[in-house]
């Protein structure tokens, strides 16, 4: 396989320049047109002939458009006789449409994962999906790496000698745990109840809370309502502190500012999976890079070193 | 197979409605579900096991969305069971990326084709592709009506004893010559002269105009430049009247404003292949419905009847 | 499609009878030789031309055995024009390897489904999958079923006026819940905690046990370990009596004789997924049949009619 | 990826010889049988294992005999493990199959593609295809080049200063504006008009003849019908020389002779995409090698280097 | 399913027309053309939307013209809806290239089967292969027909009371000793030795032979030169009379001659699975229709019925 | 393509170990676990990445269990971005289901290969598949061995003067020529006659056998029932001596003790590719090892030498 040619789209070009920067090879331009018809035609402006090239794409919002380029990306790439194609997806928001829970409905996890092999994705990048299942989607190789080694860093800078680390969803608590291994903390969950179908809510929360300093952490916060929930458990079992940490900060419907809006949250710490609009953020945000850790992982893909040995699934 | 389903998409609604009433059958309910991280759901609100299944989905504007959605009721109809899943597409605007005229640019009319079949496409019910050779982008059996006999029915209204058919583009003037002997008129073409690659223009019409009545006919308006490009040589001319018709209209940057605002053009003529806003019709515009001709190439793919001895190519 | 036709592997051959006797249909007779080299070699020995061929073969013990065999049976069936052929596989037990939980290893749920549609399935019938997500390993349309009505007519036999169902897992609460509401009673789960990769451990119940009647709810059981472990937790909590309920019944490992000796257990319901030896049932025993179920959802599947509209997903 | 390993078929193994000339490497035999029951045998004669094979067969008379030759030397050197395999091809004959213009029939152009993937096709090197939708035909990656370079340089050889290339058909004059700017010159081109779909007819000439060094330019020459009438609408212009140019020389039914008759035609360039058997050969006729740009387009395929930047498409 | 559609290619319309009387259907036209670069086109003139198509076509001579025409007729079947698309191939050539004994060969027998499902078709009708293990080159369903019964019927005529079968070749002596059971016959075989690679000799008959009435069997005669050969080794033991059959009588190189100008041989007896031009027929020869007993294969793969019961393999 | 990483499943592990000793490199660590419910997990224990992966496994007893094993393991290897995965399966024992010799049943040789294929194999290497058309099973390149040069090894160290390599079947008999070309020796063959379908019988044997050191060659040895036949036959020829050869060593049902009982037989030749447990084995019995001539086709393989040139076909 001969040089490394990284590619982005318009999903969230800032990471990909910080990625290219951490690999020390530039970000090749790429000239997306959208034609009076309103399709779009991509032109990768790089020899990109046998060469190793990564597309970077998060999948966010408008994500149609997102998703689309990507494969016109893909195509592109294929057409012109890349050696290898690797998506850098940092975050696949279509791995939510997991299962079949309604008739008739699409599983738009498993769609999208044909489409990007259908235009020409020879392998994956990815980062903390909803589920891992969502892995056995793909007929192609996937990396799937998580930032909790990201958010631990950031959180050792505080005094963690009484730190409960609370999953809000006991069904998902195995993250939670191993974020608490890696901080030396205790681990706790929110016990969600279902009563219905359409209605969840959390009843109870399984640890100890009282006088501890709570870091909340959940792989994704779109509209929040889980974690606002959450926290209304949460103070009535008297926590000395809280802070809240995810991996995606999608941050929907005004999130980030009604989250940040509850006084007694010291802290909302993400990672840049997803692009946060300037206007948006607030004082008490800290996104996390983890351009790094992507970058990392690609000289690996690209020198066939292992992967797994640096970023052990959680 | 069963009895035929029909579902549509949120593109045009309304000519699905109507393609209904022509069969007979009532237009299925579907559930378009957006979800807090923009990713959409289908949901197929009937039964589709063993169905001859239809879904109607023009790929117009925001393309990109429409094109998503309509992958996603793919899959969910394949889940569904469907005996056979036909794409009704009156207008495949994706048709227009047919060739690498640059280096490392996508094909996105190859690319989508291959995407509708991985998503679960048996066969495309389709209308007037740009370019003819877009029907072998298709690894399954396409049919390809075009709407010559609509347009010839309206303009038959008129006395056509002095008529002039002229196709903008000579390349393309097959399909108005068959308009023309659909007519019992004459046909001209304008003879589009390229000097650099990125500039084309049209530098003299072939055929008889002077004091003759003008139907200018081409596939599809959308910024429209070539039709006031044409109407100004045409002008040169000394024609005694002018109409323009095309079969898909998609009117972009105000082109059907600019194209009215010639006081010399009579009449706008297209189907309703494409949707247009009615903030956006004008006193000019005559919309013939192509619902009655997709309606019974439908009904003659559920039986098993010729579609090619109705609907001849052009 | 024409005629149904029904064969059977030799993992399960009493359901399959017992499937054919409410359909009304023979079981059609299949030869299985096994070489002098181990090697399989399997014989449709009726008609299949055209015929919508089921074969009936739960993932049981030896399950690599039964596998293999499924297979040959369905490149046979392929082999021999079978119109449509559907796998009925009431236990799919490599659904448990689902997901990439360590480096380098293989995810048989998604490969085993791969290797169905390889040798020709062309659809899938299937009950209580381990996780949802699993339904969308396949590429082939699959129908869900669970077995909770089964169960459920089974419980009303009893007064379930201070019922309690009871999920050893929080996480997989949802078919508990649903459950719960089919006998108008209340639910309750266990709360698994995990402190390290290898020891997950229930440490509470959320949820109404005290003086109650709790009926234990799993999708399967196979060691019976999860089981055990929850009864310890809830005989702290002082319940009236304790049922115990599976869709599965693997039992391996002589853990129904471990189950059944517990005294203050008074039953042991499970339907027959999956055979169990006559050697091994105790009086505690009850096994219910899924046969009625499997067969209204073939006889549905052949006619084309609504299977969801029967069995709503749990 | 290894050595390149070159081959060729029996179309045109004078051209095989010339281009492993310019690249340095030898031809390396092919044996060919023919059984008594007609059917062909290919035996690639060295070693392919992780190669980069190259396969030169031009689509040409005879087409089958070659094109099934071509299918069986993929077979082999995928069965002898090529690293990788490129179909050279200079002259795609099935190219012109390439839209649906009647019912019922093939698409060769789409059809011929696929068989080449499915006989082990990695990628296609091709020259001047009909029309540049074709490219769009095949669903791996293809260089496309064009011979307009070596024809310029054979024309430089003259007085440029009054001449006007002519395309025969406006509607592909792309490539006839390309070649002018090449040379410096003007461009015109002969309007085709259809009456009927039988009949095609060249009704006038766009663009400046009289007293003119004329340079007719099409992709190929098969009957010469079109040329022949174009130089009767040439003549009736008063042009001041005429000659006549064309990549791909097929020639058939004594085309050769009958255009070079024409007493006022001094020239007639082709290249050798297509053997012209010495005895059809006239005093008229230069043949220009595009051997050298076949080679080097192959030398950077091998090397991973932008074939691109030297041959822009037309 | 509807109705049947039955085409016929050029390589053998007068068993076409046979077939088609047998079944009591039209022949339907095919308009095959030959463009200028000798390319193919193929249209087939009637409508196949939905039915249940047969293409008859024996891959005779010339070989690589009728496999190029019939995968164009199966590339126009499928682009024009067809329900379902067998090929009836009474002769399958290509079945002889069934192994690789040589490095770096093509297998021909795999690569046409695989070449024809990629064309387009759904399942195949045959009769008597080279080897019966070429059945499983075919990914599509096959169903294997033989002529024993046609054979037998002819030779029944006469008193076989002192009957021998004799097969060219112990190795194949399977369908031999079938025939001998369908007339009541002895069976005897030849013992090809085989010293070096390029050299078979027959060198022994097992079996009677001495004043026996001989009637060899093998499965095609192509060039004669084994049948000759035997009949060397069979004079020396004196038989009463002898015979000659086969299935396919290719009769290449005057085979036909130089085996009836035998003075001992009775008759050659032979199918018409291949066309034998009637400048070729000598006195000796008799040529037995296959028509009826493929078109009762058809009727009933049509129909749905077993086609095993009627002929088992031999 | 990256360093050789060779891992083996549970089937052989000496023959792997031998292999590795051979190539110079370690065997690599597998961890195989079998689940409650009999399913198996594949874990590869060492990087695979961009890796030239070999997975070493006969299909031997208990061959279900190990056929699954390898398509894990190959799932495994492709999940976990093998640049390359090759098979090597010295004994492919499902290559005697070849043929379709009766209704409706499995052709177990092309499914087992088809499935190996969806599972990720590249390529394979085997050794004396049972009939040479097995080869054209493979949808990948596959390098067919042969043991005829360690056998002759063997023999060499014996006076050969007077030898005659006897193969129990003539159709067969091609690679006892090869083998006693290869020894200077002659040859014979038994001719097995078919009475009916399931009665095969030698009847005689052709070639020089009194007096002579006799070495009985087959392929593979199963049950032994024809190599005990055969020996009836050749006592009745007195021979000198008697040898029995074979690659694939099965000996099912005690046939190495039936055989090894025959008193005039000396000796019991066999190579490793199959196990023999230590309890089976005799004194008569010499166990060959191919794992030089396996590593060196390895080394071969990964280097992208000819292997062909050291391996030809006999």
């Amino acid at each position: 396989m001969r040089d490394i040619a990284v590619f982005s789209g318009s999903a969230h070009p800032e990471l990909a320049e910080e990625i290219c920067g951490n690999l020390g090879v530039p970000l090749l331009p790429v000239k997306i047109d959208r034609f009076a018809n309103d399709c779009l035609q991509v032109q990768l402006e790089a020899n990109c002939r046998e060469r190793d090239v990564f597309l970077i794409q998060p999948l966010v919002k408008p994500v149609q458009e997102h998703l689309v380029e990507l494969l016109l990306m893909l195509d592109a790439a294929r057409g012109a006789s890349a050696g290898r194609v690797t998506v850098v997806m940092p975050h696949y928001s279509y791995a939510r449409s997991d299962k079949k829970d309604a008739s008739r409905i699409s599983i738009g996890g498993r769609l999208v994962a044909d489409l990007m092999v259908t235009a020409g994705a020879d392998r994956v990048l990815t980062m903390t999906l909803h589920s891992p299942q969502v892995h056995g989607f793909f007929s192609v190789p996937v990396d799937h790496l998580h930032a909790l080694h990201e958010l631990a860093r950031h959180f050792r800078q505080y005094d963690l000698s009484t730190t409960t680390v609370v999953s809000p969803d006991l069904g998902n608590a195995k993250e939670a745990a191993h974020f608490a291994r890696l901080l030396g903390a205790k681990v706790a969950a929110g016990a969600k109840q279902r009563y219905a179908d359409d209605r969840v809510e959390i009843t109870s929360i399984i640890g100890e809370i009282t006088g501890r300093d709570v870091i909340v952490l959940d792989d994704e916060i779109a509209r929040g309502s889980t974690v606002l929930e959450l926290l209304d458990r949460l103070r009535e079992l008297g926590p000395r502190s809280i802070r809240v940490a995810c991996t995606h900060g999608l941050f929907a419907d005004k999130a980030l500012a009604r989250i940040g809006g509850q006084e007694d949250v010291l802290e909302i710490v993400c990672t840049n999976t997803v692009p946060i609009p300037t206007g948006e953020r607030t004082d008490k945000l800290r996104v996390l890079s983890i351009a790094p850790a992507l970058a990392e992982a690609m000289r690996r893909i690209h020198n066939g070193e292992s992967v797994s040995s640096l970023f052990e699934p959680a």
